[in-house]
């Protein structure tokens, strides 16, 4: 992490000092704001976070529940929120904290006596190289405290407005520059401060399955609104089931199902009970724990469960539902109005992609928000945001509605006896991809080149998140991640990869590329960088070699990838990597990048790939930025 | 990390619920302390964190400054003192905001031209499995803000009383309980309330090179005191140093010599400048910041330093000394005050060890001071810590004054030519193991037993820190290191190294010793363990199988392997190991365990190796306890 450029900061780095007017609390909510969030779970919170680093943009995030959770709902934290978590800096404090999902372990019916279960398989649960980071479990209330520290320490010190609930939205088109005027409710409040009113340039609905924007605006949810009936409990207990600390999906051959997700902290498991198979569909709200101990008892025979402490159980039914628009606005209209995670997709726990899609949606939609609040992109950029998270969202209704179908089939006598693998097995490994986050994959667009050069960066895919690799830093040696550098922050990357035999010297392709960026009027660091600002403040660039880092000299290095920085005007050193050669880890083998040629990869501030390109297409690069760029 | 265990527990699991009576402010310091430290500094702050932690120990720590230190002093922190930070919970704190010292380079008077220098050489800092941890660079105030953090956290929540200095210290041998009476000065207050007397079990001289309470107790500084001069600044500068983010050793010809140590943050570095070259002796002190970056300019020559911002600085004269005992006892006497840290030792800056050596110093006192005021050890166990730390201190000034010699002997022209490798570098390369903390061997004693079976673990070597390696565990899969485990919670560990083929079922060597160790009387688990208490409430027993984990069965395990824990008496999974195959890093071969036989490897509070023996020698694990535990 890079701290004291500005001069010595004393204390925590994490905690940035405080914007002018940012000092004290934060007081009642202005007439006028640029940004409302209405809800304050996963898909609020990561958007409140990235926009309180902004602390010029007047933002506030309202929730309708007297006080942040503490306990229960979604658990699931997927790589690819691993690797998002990395931008806000807490991704270490969810490695420490959480469950790391190692293996999942399979139980079928026991061939011997099928009244009982037996393991029947396990296998790795994220295959080597997916991704950097491992799947974990944590409580969903651990994440919200992780972002509402980041909210804390960040300059604008956001915080939420709790008690306050939505009760109307009206958008008028020709309402100017705040065309949202919005109505909330204090709860508890019966006198005349009841309620605020305050007009809005964007607000967003992250309020839920029923989410009151999302009606407001007048999008509807699609899909089987009715669902699967499931029961779940984080409980402490005493138990020989010998996988109580192995994620374990159980198949038992005439009780039911169980999904059994191991919980941080070492002693507390969460465990999904399938309650279709023992109960009249609808009938299941009336069941009580006592029923779900006593059905998970029946189903891990000839294990017991001898449940201690429970920490939070509940019981639901969940359809497969997607909102028809993920905003308000028709034909070429600008949209003002947003929803994102629940209030667009509804869906099972089974695959554990509620809170990281809901996650997804606003890592996409923050830094489009803030690009267009601060000047620096055209607000058409706003209506890729529904497009590219309907897709997300529909791969998921998908991927679990044929989970259910496998779950609920009857283990085969194949399956029972061994002479075939078992479906859910099977149906597990091949979406592994999925359910790390990793398949997302947006489409060509203005944000998202032809994949003409693909052939450049085989492992990178245009679309799909920067798959990072470890790399050596020249400046100091040492082993980072390629992704270490890219922050929520809504810079750009590029990572210009060198051809063979290149050492940044003279005329060699880096340095002439280098040289363009840093001083030709196209190049899109010298079009779009304010005047004053850090050279790297819209456009970061990197170089990577493919030397080791002993062969190549700092001091022979392009200027652009030693930018200097701040008041002072002093070097960032953290542009330029070379491969891991010692551990056998050479990025451009791993990614398939093409040694001969290099090539440009254009990362996206959300770490989606924009663009690959060769080093000298230097125009399609400066093209691809008048795109969606406002020139300053 | 384990939470949870006796029930959920909501918000940040660092965060322990407050013992009785410590939900509110601190308050004014009681007239009776089991525990008063004097000094908030690495030292004193080791100390408090571990007593912090048993809320039913009146501990107190007070500090002459006003508030806590912001800038300056000591950054290096050690492999060894990170293993320690582990214990603590803050390690990957440190990890994340620390500058790593991946190498280090060595430069030299350039053969062609001696008034320029010239790159000579680098090394990889840290030798591979020297440590799972690496060697950094981080504010000392840091360091300090973690501790204070820790003991704000837990259960005593402990604070530093702020500008109290001690003036006077008396022990009465005959004063019963609370032999040691101590007179505090409140800074600042002219009144009645100006002094502070208190009467104390045991008082820990934190106190600085210059302790008050090292002369009240008539301990001296031994060795020469006057030293060589040194000037030392933190800068933001403007450099074509190329190796201004590598840890480098730099000696001109003749202009002086300069030791810079890049710093946490990406941009700030340290740079000392050695100042006997250039200044009469005991003129140093007259030598200003302009005269220091000269200096440095002149001896980095070609390079220039423009330096932007200096946030601290200061120019020194330090010399070699070790005090003449840790404690105030003579003879048979059980000690009441101790002394710790630079009150103990002193020396140059040179080789990075005064904190580290400082926090070892308490981190060898606290389980002492700890198990002996909660009945758990006889007094005399207090003995040991002079002469176990005076040792460690010797070897620092002795290292300290070889440094000193390399250093300022002049460059030979074989050095310079190249035909021979500077001794400053194989020097720094001869030392690596001891500037990382890890030379540290406690001799035979009570503590740490005869070397006889020393052959059954030839890579953990008899009164040296345990050397960690990776291990899976059984019951999830998870790849940890072994000494995870160690929290500075004054427990002692057991690790049984299981052998060839055993996979703890039935009458195997493991479920031998394990039955012995959970059902005999000789036990040390039956004897010491207070009733009520977990069964690994003092000796915690761990299993390291040779298997691959899918080759053994948690079922098959013995019980004492799975300890039922808390008030819900629920099962801790993390008590078996097996080698991480995998990765090829099988703990056997990495540290020379014997297949055939196994052992038993047993380890202090403090992660020092007490004794290794063979699976069977039970008797002898049960007279080596008797030597200073109570029996309960």
């Amino acid at each position: 992490m890079q701290f004291h450029m500005n001069g010595f900061h004393d204390g925590d780095p994490l905690v940035q000092v405080p914007a002018s007017g940012r000092q004290g609390p934060q007081g009642p909510i202005p007439p006028e704001l640029d940004v409302l969030i209405i809800g304050s779970g996963p898909a609020g919170l990561t958007l409140a976070a990235q926009l309180s680093a902004f602390a010029n943009i007047q933002t506030r995030i309202v929730e309708r529940k007297p006080a942040p959770m503490l306990r229960g709902q979604a658990d699931g934290v997927s790589c690819r929120s691993m690797e998002m978590f990395k931008a806000f800096g807490f991704a270490d404090r969810v490695l420490k904290e959480g469950y790391w999902v190692n293996e999942t372990t399979f139980w079928g019916p026991n061939p011997d006596n099928q009244d009982e279960i037996a393991r029947i398989g396990r296998v790795q649960d994220v295959a080597d190289d997916l991704s950097e980071m491992p799947h974990l479990i944590l409580n969903q209330a651990r994440i919200h405290d992780m972002y509402l520290d980041y909210m804390r320490n960040s300059a604008s010190k956001l915080e939420v407005d709790y008690g306050l609930e939505l009760v109307n939205l009206k958008v008028d088109p020709d309402g100017g520059e705040y065309p949202v005027t919005v109505t909330l409710e204090r709860l508890g409040f019966v006198h005349d401060r009841k309620h605020v009113t305050v007009k809005v340039k964007y607000v967003i609905g992250c309020d839920g399955a029923r989410s009151p924007v999302r009606n407001a605006i007048g999008r509807e949810l699609n899909g089987d609104r009715q669902g699967q009936a499931w029961g779940v409990m984080d409980i402490l207990a005493d138990t020989d089931f010998p996988d109580f600390r192995y994620k374990s999906v159980i198949k038992s051959a005439n009780q039911g199902n169980i999904l059994l997700i191991p919980r941080e902290g070492g002693y507390v498991t969460r465990i999904y009970v399938e309650l279709d198979k023992i109960s009249e569909r609808g009938a299941s709200r009336n069941i009580g724990l006592e029923r779900l101990v006593d059905v998970a008892n029946n189903i891990l025979n000839p294990y017991t469960l001898d449940v201690k402490d429970v920490g939070w159980w509940s019981v639901y039914e969940v359809g497969h539902s997607v909102a028809d628009k993920f905003d308000d606005a028709d034909g070429d209209d600008i949209p003002h109005v947003f929803i994102a995670g629940d209030a667009c997709h509804t869906h099972s726990a089974k695959a554990g992609q509620g809170m990281n899609v809901s996650m997804g949606d606003t890592f996409n939609l923050g830094w489009k928000l803030i690009s267009v609040l601060n000047g620096k992109c055209r607000p058409e950029l706003l209506k890729s945001y529904s497009g590219e998270r309907k897709a997300v969202a529909q791969a998921l209704i998908d991927y679990d509605h044929k989970w259910a179908r496998v779950m609920s089939a009857k283990t085969t006598d194949d399956e029972i006896s061994g002479s075939q693998e078992p479906a859910f097995k099977t149906h597990f490994i091949a979406g592994g991809k999925f359910t790390a986050g990793l398949s997302v994959q947006y489409p060509a667009s203005e944000l998202v080149g032809e994949a003409t050069w693909q052939h450049l960066a085989k492992g990178e895919d245009l679309g799909m998140r920067l798959h990072s690799a470890p790399v050596v830093r020249l400046a100091d040696g040492k082993l980072v991640h390629l992704n270490d550098s890219i922050l929520a922050d809504t810079r750009w990357h590029l990572f210009a990869f060198a051809p063979a035999g290149d050492n940044g010297k003279g005329d060699s392709a880096m340095a002439k590329l280098c040289d363009w960026l840093q001083n030709n009027p196209q190049s899109p660091v010298v079009k779009y960088t304010p005047k004053g600002a850090d050279p790297d403040a819209v456009l970061s660039v990197y170089g990577v070699f493919q030397q080791h880092h002993h062969a190549l000299e700092l001091t022979d290095m392009p200027a652009l990838l030693k930018p200097k920085k701040g008041p002072y005007s002093i070097i960032d050193y953290e542009k330029i990597f070379c491969p891991d050669l010692k551990n056998g880890n050479d990025i451009f083998d791993m990614r398939g990048i093409d040694r001969q040629q290099g090539c440009m990869i254009l990362v996206r501030p959300d770490q989606y790939i924009a663009h690959v390109l060769p080093l000298a297409e230097v125009e399609q690069l400066s093209a691809f930025f008048e795109g969606f760029m406002l020139a300053r």
